[in-house]
């Protein structure tokens, strides 16, 4: 359902399930007293787009706008806001509101409401019309889930922060996994893993990125930073690390068998899922030895996002990016699914989204 | 391999996959200046005495004397061993020797030694010769991985909390399970699912009992005295529960699917794998909202048994058992196998096996 009335935007949205974008006009819904606007001016392309753009959930309401990663200027607020001022820069990540009810969010932890968070696109908002994400030329959200952005933080690399680097950094900070020294494992090296080796190095953890191809090596130690690469095929470097990691990120897509990494973790170790897939399998046998399995979905609620922010700010945890004109938009998607990019596409929103 | 010298022992083995188990003499190695040597009185059955008397993991060395729940009274103690003394009652799990020096040893968690604990039988020994359960007149093991009976308690009552109590005790007390209030789940109600109710009751949680047959409702709220009881094949009932448990102790045995129970855990809820199955499978985005697998082996360590053992006897948490003699022991295999045990064997060995 589209707003009966509201304010006019243009966006790139997918009309069926080849996930085909291209130019979209829609109305917003008319802003609200605990609502912020903004000029969108980047936003990120995670994994998110493709499964919701292509339908693979089975849950689309097309035309789809998407974007989640959404950083732009403030134009309005609301007569409740006084923590964000027109002209600031801000950002959203993938929660556009939430029940406020639930113990999830009744302690901050918005993205894993009970309730299931209302995501910024292809989600039903509170007025009932379906939201639309931030592939578009504004954005509005109630101020809950907004976050400042930190000067120290250019827009195009704050972008990706708001959702792949709060997925790592939040199981991260909440399961004491930020001590100097300790030993994190990181599992697919795309836009979320590359986050996961990124802030283990800022928090002074030992990394060591687990990958299936030999060619990430270089990428993985070099650019990266990582401590050390092993090549998940190879039965013996894979045996080598058993009982040695504290943490893993397992950041893959897809169905991957979890019990190499749990045989890698130490006792009391936590093995972390932050990648969709649609089935996880494992041994019992594995977690016997008090091994965890969890999952983290989002990186909590806006505190947290901009604790992230702030951190990334000051040890300058820097995504690393590669900037494109919203008309690339088609072939950055199916750049993505080959994992052909390094490690995040950003889309300036600002400089390539015009009026026809 | 046999002691070359030693003492002589009677006992009841089995001699190939049928598992079919009847009297054995045998030698056990000499004892040492810290062992503690035993008449064995009582010894329990638990399912683990089929996995290994038929071989299911294809890692027996027949004759395999079994039996790890085990009860009985000092005749010997070795040089080196000041905190036992001949005519007390003591008792022994599932570990007779772990590798003294791995993290869960020095912790004091010695069933989850990283290098794998010695079992008390069907494990090489110390002195290269294969160990030997329970099912058997005479016992010993190093002092470390003995325990004492408390007065409370009766031989035949505390056998079975060695291996069955220990295995929920552990967990649920290290990840602080055992708050008044607190809403536990125990699934599969067995030798090892029932303790997880009377121990539930006993720390004052709120205890539901799933179960795939609505005829072990009376039992568990009747005879356990859990809180609730829900038919796990009830899709209905299964949705009520959704984020409402803050523990759930799986003790079912098989590959049985874990989405339902995730599903039951409120935030931060942790389901604990205390059965052995052959696979576990989950859809990843049950855990995503910080909910956590574990599994947990064997108690812990001799001092976490000890604290178990004088918290059932303060509070009367008492195995119900089937009392048997060792003649019996093929039927009571039998029958265990088709769950047809309420809810723990126990082999009054004392009056039952005697030299022939």
């Amino acid at each position: 359902m589209e707003p009966k009335e509201g304010f006019d935007c243009i966006g790139y949205a997918a009309h069926d399930e080849s996930g085909f974008l291209k130019p979209f006009k829609f109305k917003r819904r008319n802003s609200g007293p605990d609502d912020v606007v903004f000029r969108v001016t980047h936003c990120g392309i995670c994994y998110a787009e493709v499964i919701w753009t292509r339908n693979f959930l089975s849950d689309v309401q097309y035309p789809v706008v998407p974007g989640h990663e959404i950083v732009g200027v403030v134009t309005k607020v609301g007569s409740n806001v006084s923590n964000f001022k027109v002209g600031e820069r801000v950002g959203v990540g993938y929660c556009a509101m939430s029940c406020l009810h639930c113990d999830s969010c009744k302690e901050g932890m918005d993205s894993m409401c009970v309730n299931l968070a209302t995501r910024v696109f292809n989600a039903v908002d509170v007025d009932g019309t379906i939201t639309r994400g931030g592939f578009s030329n504004i954005m509005q959200a109630h101020q809950r889930f907004v976050v400042k952005i930190p000067d120290a933080l250019p827009s195009d690399v704050a972008a990706p922060l708001l959702c792949a680097g709060a997925t790592v950094y939040g199981p991260m900070k909440r399961l004491g996994m930020n001590k100097p020294g300790m030993k994190l494992g990181v599992v697919g090296l795309g836009g979320v893993g590359h986050m996961g080796v990124l802030f283990g190095k800022a928090f002074g953890l030992h990394v060591t990125v687990f990958s299936t191809s030999s060619s990430k090596k270089d990428e993985a130690l070099g650019v990266l930073g990582a401590d050390a690469f092993v090549l998940s095929k190879d039965e013996e470097a894979m045996k080598a690390q058993h009982n040695t990691l504290d943490f893993i990120i397992n950041a893959a897509s897809g169905s991957i068998p979890l019990d190499p990494y749990l045989l890698a973790l130490k006792q009391e170790g936590v093995l972390v899922l932050v990648g969709a897939g649609a089935e996880a399998k494992f041994s019992p046998h594995n977690v016997f030895m008090r091994k965890f399995i969890t999952g983290s979905a989002g990186g909590g609620g806006a505190k947290n996002v901009q604790e992230m922010l702030d951190f990334a700010a000051e040890k300058r945890v820097f995504p690393l990016i590669e900037t494109i004109n919203i008309d690339y938009v088609n072939e950055a998607m199916n750049r993505l699914v080959q994992n052909d990019v390094r490690y995040r596409f950003v889309i300036d929103i600002e400089n390539s989204l015009k009026p026809e």
